[in-house]
């Protein structure tokens, strides 16, 4: 198969040696990661049905989400929340089936609800699923013209917009330490020994010249945490423990902060009953948080499309993304003298996603490296990763992806 | 006053040179547009009402929006809308302010709902206000904590979060054409010489070395278009007229292609009753449409921030992205030797808006020009910009900005 | 046709010889008339549009409803409305026909608020539909076994439930009173002299022996009222009116008060913005206002069924509380010796409407007149009124019956 | 203290020797009962959780409701629900407390999620809280008008309104076969011997002279149904139980009948997955139920009041017809002589709710019996019942009185 690939080479500063880097991660508990993860658990539970019962994966698209802030009230050693958080998954599904003249319905409504619920509870500790949150959708039956198009008994499914996928390759330093200090501080490792630690963890890096600036924003469990003194004491511990991981990732020195917006004189310190800021006032949208590296990278090129909700057979916004950071990385792994790759994927609306309209790869080579002794193994890379771009979806499905 | 300015030399193929660039533009009548819209139409009423009732801007944050797309079954001479399209902003804001020890309460309610349905009047011709849609909020009072840093009466508002605004000037000729050409199909002059355009208008421009393709999503009203060959020749005529507008703004070649989903044999078209494909299952949330120069740029850097619906007080999400989108276009305005220059700058929460965590200038040089040379004069236009931050507020309240 | 009827004598005090009545009457901005109102305005746009669409009058049922009430600051001289009311139309209704293999869609979002809006516009003077409410809906496709029960083409629909019907005549003084003060204090032509009444106007008659006492609840438009003085004149003035209207229905005394729960000292006045209680926490539910005759009358027979919001063609809940009335009002006027008579008709599910499983008549008599005399004519009027039942059905969608 | 008493002798045929009567009863899982449990039980949670921290039971009021079917598609041995129920409370509620200057909130959504959903956990078996509804609520701050009226310190609350209560006693033989029957099928005894029972059983007495004809609407749960032929059995082993049952209460030949819109040839039998007819479109709204003993009853007086809901401290609408019921019950019971008994009890607003405007009794006496010689009884007991008025509050806290 003939397809278009561009391959040039880079020229311009790497990461590592560019004066600031600003690199942001939304933790499990933020309001958008929320949004973001109920749309995707509604897509995956849909995936998982449409396939058991059909043998087929059927079109869908509930990549629209709207978490709603509720009201609480968090006090050291108590508190409550008297407004509940509200959750509402939108767009379309196939929601019937005609099979043999005879209409199947799908049940929509148990599916969605399930699917949200058990992300929220496998998600958070301390907050009710009954009590605290109010969980809706508005789901619509798809477009018809938009289901004639996704026809999944063809050998390849045809890309149902005209959309692109953006990723690189490797993270940098900054990077790779905001995203692993907020996988650290959500982990169910640490959340034994600390379980004060509220999931709605948001860290913010930034890098300017050879110093990095680590700012961690963690809500603190208002049940767990029975004074100020306590308070003080996981704060410091979290810092600790952060400056900890930050030396086996980076050499550069690194200073952690952590909740500065706190101010003990006014009475203002980072406390949640359930997690999340969500429970007071803080909303969401889907595909506002992080993108495909987990990160939100504003020195980095970035695909503004959401991820998560996306059907992963034939929505290109979800594939092309995907596909386009393991691109990044095998070329990076694979391929001698490429230091850093970019990667830019176009889709034709309804042609085969194996086609795309473009696929462009930007390589930063080491000194030395001539961009032809390269090119071959690129092109290489990309043909064998559309060749096997169905494989994405299994990815997708069987969670071998970090998707936000 | 000192602030913490950094200005690179960047070293970096520039744009046009580069053999890829990818841009694209929605329009006013897309989904995510029509949220981006809802969202801010409501901040700038509430900003109005605020200032003529209490003289002074209050807090709020409206940026989070959800279209959920109707049903409706547009045909040649006619068409209806089944279900509509249903519109929620969700936020907070000040709800009643303490003034003298009596209580005011402020009419979110209707300020919020006139706003919102005054912005689709404005902006679609066809979509019956009454009929066609379900515009409700979700708007709460604001958290205390946030409510107590927004004190609007100090000289300098102080920053509501730690966030960046990212821009840069100056735009190329695929982003000034995919701008142009949305703008030009949705303007009120050729609405009149063609008023079978919807509004629901989607560019998506790509640059192959120096070749441009341009493909336009335009919906024709279904009332105004009788028949397949009156579709056709309305298409035709969008073409040539958008050929004509390239060949004012770029010399390189462009191809035009329209609604190349439309498939007659099997009787797809690109119809719409109302202007808008929300009206058939297309959903929207705020801030996942344009950016800051009206474009999504993925090989440019991007705030992944929406700027419709926050307050453009204190919200640097908002001001620091026009700021960012200002110095640039500044700075290569008016300093010689600058070819290509990219701006990013950081906040500190809980600090005066007008002393960033960081201002971070990259720019492209003419051969021959030397960092040093522009140095003095970056810094200049970076500082006198943040000394008339305040500007920013009335610019956007006064419509003299592109926001999305 | 041979119908099971039963006719008995009422061997009891005439209800103007006992010693106490109380009727209630809620006004046309009552909330839960409009409730009431909404419910039904959607019943008739959706039999209107089935019948000229398809010629023949589709399954519905919307007589589900909530109005939940706003928030709103009154005062004299101006005032607003801080959040909107909201208005829920819930039922279920064909929402797509079948035809010659094709799928007709019926744009019922459309109707459904376009009947709502209307019946507001038509209804209230000073609310702003824009501003001051959000209509919204629930309506789903109906049960597919009740869709088979309700073919229309048959000569005579099925009764789609077991459900009865109770009515009686004719009113008694108090009830005339009551109902009738409503409809003047109401009716354009007192609007246009006295434009401060609003239109929640709640009238309470209780005739205690030969003394009628009439409790008048009738809020003021608060921007029409500049301050105390006026109100206590219109007060006044709609006693006055009132008083007089009460000479021509009655020859007992009758006291009016009004807005007796004022209390000027602490500033309580029944003062509205948009003249409905709605407006500021009152809430109401389809069904739970005025029975047949327009009124409340606990010392009668009532039905529970809410007659607004269900279909005019199988629906028994409706028809045969309608029926009920006639065939009272017809034997009371045409039959002479039956000075009062009660009806109940119960249907059968499943059986042609014209075929009740009883209707029971209950007559007091004159002195002098014997039951076998009047029994004949009484039988009657029964059958021919089952014969004519298909009437019902256009004296609903004409306006020629009032329901609530 | 010197009450409003009327005390009239009514000269009417007993309800048992009249031709026909009408009976009918929604049972446990009916959509109007649910929508009035779920009113009830959030004023029940609320008036617990106001009592229990400020000990005293604060304004509500909270009886509006809107139960909006789902989409269920039950089968012999299976099924499953599409689309959930939509249960929505709406009122409104004392949801802060100042108490010496500080502003204590209330966990209204707590409070309200909680209460409804301890109710559908107590009433239905098989509908599952999580998958198959949506709870939902939009209660308001109460009136600051109705709360001033509202001062619970006070010896004797003040009634909330003008209002009536309606009742009787004592039940026909009718009246108590048809509320037994619900309660034997709808009584957990019974669900262990037959789980197949669903719970929205709906029961219509139908005596005519001296036959009585009850008709059962049972929704079997269709997961315990395996086919038909079980379906039948069940269907006739309910039958023959109510028909055992009718012996112990009514001398009267009764004849059974069950789900008689069941056509087999036609597939149409009475499944459900969850027990309730709310799984598939059949909606609900707050007080169009059963009234205060159980039971609608066209044939005798009724109050239109919902009781469900309102606060069970000052709302007459809610107490008058209990204590309607109660004093009905007293003459009854202790009161040799009286046959039947009908009271009637009006309030007026603003006073203090033991002196009402009116309480009329209407007496049915015994051959032989004159009035003077139980009016002295009969005042003694109304003036005793009004004296404990406060006593009810408690009742209905304590689950000691039907409501509905």
């Amino acid at each position: 198969m003939n397809r278009s690939i561009t391959i040039e080479k880079l020229d311009q500063m790497p990461i590592e040696n560019r004066q600031i880097e600003i690199v942001e991660r939304k933790g499990r508990g933020h309001p958008d990661y929320i949004a973001d993860g109920a749309s995707e658990s509604v897509s995956k539970a849909l995936s998982t049905y449409y396939l058991k019962t059909f043998g087929t994966l059927l079109h869908h698209n509930v990549d629209k989400g709207l978490v709603v802030g509720g009201k609480s009230r968090p006090f050291f050693g108590g508190g409550e929340v008297n407004e509940p958080i509200q959750i509402i998954v939108a767009g379309r599904a196939v929601t019937q089936v005609v099979k043999k003249g005879r209409i199947i319905p799908i049940p929509i409504g148990s599916i969605t609800l399930g699917a949200i619920k058990k992300f929220l509870r496998e998600n958070f500790r301390y907050l009710n699923i009954d009590l605290h949150v109010i969980v809706n959708y508005m789901i619509k039956p798809g477009s018809l013209d938009l289901v004639k198009t996704f026809d999944t008994n063809q050998k390849m499914p045809l890309a149902n917009d005209t959309s692109f996928g953006v990723s690189y390759a490797p993270l940098s330093q900054t990077e790779k330490l905001t995203l692993e200090t907020e996988l650290y501080l959500n982990s169910s490792l640490l959340k034994k020994k600390m379980p004060e630690l509220g999931e709605d963890i948001k860290v913010m890096g930034l890098r300017k010249n050879a110093h990095i600036d680590l700012t961690i924003a963690v809500p603190l469990i208002s049940n767990l945490t029975p004074d100020l003194d306590n308070y003080i004491s996981v704060k410091e511990e979290v810092k600790n423990r952060v400056a900890d991981l930050a030396t086996k990732i980076t050499k550069l020195p690194v200073d952690v902060h952590a909740n500065t917006a706190d101010n003990y004189d006014n009475g203002i310190f980072y406390l949640t009953v359930t997690g999340t800021s969500a429970e007071h006032g803080d909303d969401g949208n889907t595909g506002r948080g992080n993108r495909i590296h987990g990160l939100i990278t504003p020195c980095r090129p970035m695909s503004l499309e959401a991820t998560a909700g996306k059907n992963p057979v034939s929505h290109v916004g979800k594939i092309y993304n995907i596909l386009a950071k393991t691109i990044a990385n095998k070329i990076y792994n694979k391929i001698d003298g490429v230091t850093e790759v970019y990667i830019k994927l176009l889709s034709q609306i309804g042609k085969p996603i194996d086609q795309p309209m473009i696929a462009n790869v930007e390589a930063l080579l080491e000194k030395g490296t001539k961009l032809n002794t390269v090119k071959g193994d690129i092109k290489c890379v990309v043909n064998e990763s559309f060749t096997n771009i169905k494989q994405v979806t299994n990815d997708i499905l069987e969670d071998r992806t970090l998707l936000f």
